[in-house]
């Protein structure tokens, strides 16, 4: 791999898991990233104390820790 | 979808629910957006601990947690 | 609307109420903005416990939450 | 006025009342500033629980809340 | 060495151990990095209180305090 | 004076005192700073409260809070 | 000295102290180092609390306080 894009490229498409700086992780199928990763998630469930569930999410990548993909 | 601004291209007009970093959660129609992920919001409804109206609202990109697309 | 800004350009020389990154409130006429979002209030006063006049008051873009539009 | 950075050029010379991000406030005549918000005050007073005397005080811009005129 | 980029490639490929701005320390294999410090590791793990386990992880730069290469 | 910078330009070589965001406070003479802010003291004595001595330091911009001229 | 990173320039194969965000001290040699202040440190000690030993330590520039001089 050259960069870690190339990481989300193969990503999209794919369930991933994303941790979030405000604690959050939220659960879902990578629709589209950019270099700020930025993220979209469709059928995410986020998970922080209680559960919420969300169609289509966006999260503005400044709030990003890490994500991790699924085999 | 291609990039997740696109996302956001294809709300406007409708219910988004924005989670900011104080907490706050407001609901209303997205009115514009930008690249920093600046929003203007009309009918917005803000929760956090009691309930605020705000018949449009400019909220500064970088307080933006995520947003939630509503079918 | 197309783009976030011009609803800031559209409430100069109006009564806005902008949220600060510090829990200060502060409402007042609205002078002058940038990309920034930096601001100049005319006639403003700041609510934070206790509540301060200032008669023009320039804020720091980086330090607003939102700004809500008054009809 | 056109920009907030007008108000900035119109009080230098002046007595204005900064705000900090660390809760202190500093008092004092505005000898410059730049597009960053960096500040030089002269003959500054700064009270954060005790007060302390400066008599030239480079301000780093990205520390200001906001600036407060004196008419 | 020239720059602290070198000593990522050299790094490339084997095993480093991340330090994180939430306390989180993650070892794993290096894949991938880019000038932001954004990271991909595979066969991570996560110690933070608890272990977790990532077949594959991106690390968002700029939640990086440092990385220790190992021998 | 025309541009802040310019006070620093003026303060180098003399005694000056730093303050850090992490409530430190640095006083000795200015050897170097650029337009971040980054520093270099030479001869400093910093206080947080136990004291430290430093021949030479070099100050990241953006821990600074502001810097007090001596006559 | 012309600039701050001149400094850094002449402390290249010296060791130098580094004081972090997180309070951790990390004391080393100092191999690399750029205009973010990344820096790459062999043969380091961390101090936080308890000690590590690093034998080479790549710090991402953002978390750096200061860098003391050795002479």
């Amino acid at each position: 791999m050259e960069r870690p894009l190339d990481a989300l490229s193969k990503a999209k498409g794919k369930i991933i898991t994303v941790a979030l700086k405000n604690n959050s992780v939220v659960k879902g199928k990578l629709d589209a990233f950019d270099i700020h990763i930025n993220l979209v998630l469709s059928d995410a469930e986020e998970t922080n104390g209680e559960k919420n569930k969300h169609s289509q999410l966006f999260i503005r990548g400044d709030m990003v820790v890490h994500l991790s993909m699924t085999n």
